[in-house]
């Protein structure tokens, strides 16, 4: 029998694990006088972390209990530091950078991811145009070197929230190569995963919901990626999702199997 | 019996709802079937929801199944928002904003708080030179422009980490009353912590382990705030850490306690 330790158990988890250590305490001690009660207080991590010794100490010969090394409770002395946040929120922090012309469904499917790794229990955040452009980089414009400046702090900011531990969505055009391979080198190898959302430019004046791309065809809208802007594609993207004939569902599930085969989440 | 719902179980908690329900169900039926199988992979809330959702199918008169409000486990539909992360967390989401002379203590207490805050299961982040300077604020020097966009885009950063749900610290002198204020109003009421680092100046010209002081007074530093810069008191701070009475631990605690009172953990 093995109990692996973890950071939080579930209902049946728990259930399993106290049913079993009475079983054992009933057959070893022919009594079961039940679990000193927790301190209450310090988390749930101390709390599981008590249960286990008290697993250890008390039950029984024939548990082994083994700490999974990605989740084990040991805390580093001094500053807490990613891996310890990691630990604690069960995922890693990561870059997830949608790039892709407007209008291909890079918002629209970080915002559907983030609803539903928090209902796996995985924490993550959308930076978008939404709460970028109206506060950090309210001071920016859009000639180059302004859209250079946009990508640079997303990209520092990106950086901090995988640094806090969150798998972490950007969902900005960022047409630029060079720009994107700089946030790539900011973070460790494996923490900036490119993702592609592509849709054919065609499709995209077809559908064009909001006019964008008429206004720009017309000339209304200078700088228009795509029409008046060039768009460089990634060259070797983690991830490509081909939203002209995936649902979003679909592009959604293709990033939580590329996130679960990661070790990610 | 009152069970309240919330996000979170500890062992003990679940073993006591477990047997709770146990006794309630060979009382009423006679017999105990155990529960059914949860679900795995859709992450600790969904268990704690149907384990909530069996109590009250399954076992029993008796029981009121209570839904604290701030911890119920309705998802709004569409985007996730900061209420959501929130609830998941356990914690609000806030910007405890220190501020004081430097060698007045403001990162090293803030340190210290984020290691005491992640033992007893929250989430915080110190924003602060190491993680800023050379990162997002690495194109600004220190003229007074320079100092001011500083603490905007530091303001910005904070208010994202807190719409994430993090308790987000920053630790930076921001001499100025009005750099604070601007920041103070980018957040709802009470989101806001100004925590004012207090040590007289002389006591820090007496420490000064790294000179700092030193070189400043002999001029060798320019526009040394307390020195040859202003550093302006705040008016109406939250909460004032005496750092030359206190110790780390006192003025650590006086922030938790603060954080306890105020419903933020």
């Amino acid at each position: 029998m093995l109990i692996c330790a973890k950071r939080f158990y579930n209902a049946l988890e728990i259930i399993s694990m106290f049913s079993f250590a009475k079983q054992m305490m009933l057959r070893k001690f022919g009594v079961f006088k039940g679990f000193t009660p927790l301190r209450s207080g310090e988390g749930e991590l101390k709390q599981a972390s008590e249960l286990l010794k008290i697993l250890e100490d008390k039950a029984l010969g024939g548990i082994k209990v083994e700490r999974k090394k990605s989740e084990n409770v040991v805390w580093h002395a001094g500053k807490v530091k990613k891996e310890d946040r990691e630990r604690f929120l069960g995922q890693k922090g990561v870059i997830l950078w949608f790039t892709g012309l407007s209008g291909s469904g890079k918002s629209t499917i970080a915002h559907e991811l983030e609803e539903r790794l928090l209902k796996m229990g995985k924490l993550s955040y959308v930076l978008d145009g939404d709460n970028i452009r109206h506060g950090l980089n309210g001071d920016l414009g859009f000639s180059p070197e302004d859209r250079e400046e946009n990508i640079r702090r997303i990209g520092e900011v990106a950086k901090l929230f995988a640094d806090l531990g969150i798998i972490t969505m950007t969902a900005f055009i960022s047409p630029y190569q060079k720009d994107r391979q700089r946030v790539r080198e900011l973070v460790k190898d494996g923490e900036f995963i490119e993702i592609y959302v592509k849709c054919p430019i065609d499709e995209l004046k077809n559908r064009d919901p909001k006019g964008m791309y008429e206004k720009a065809i017309k000339g209304e809208i200078k700088n228009f990626t795509g029409i008046s802007a060039p768009y460089e594609e990634p060259e070797n993207p983690e991830l490509i999702l081909n939203t002209d004939s995936e649902s979003i569902d679909e592009s959604v599930e293709k990033v939580i199997e590329y996130l679960r085969n990661k070790d990610i989440i």
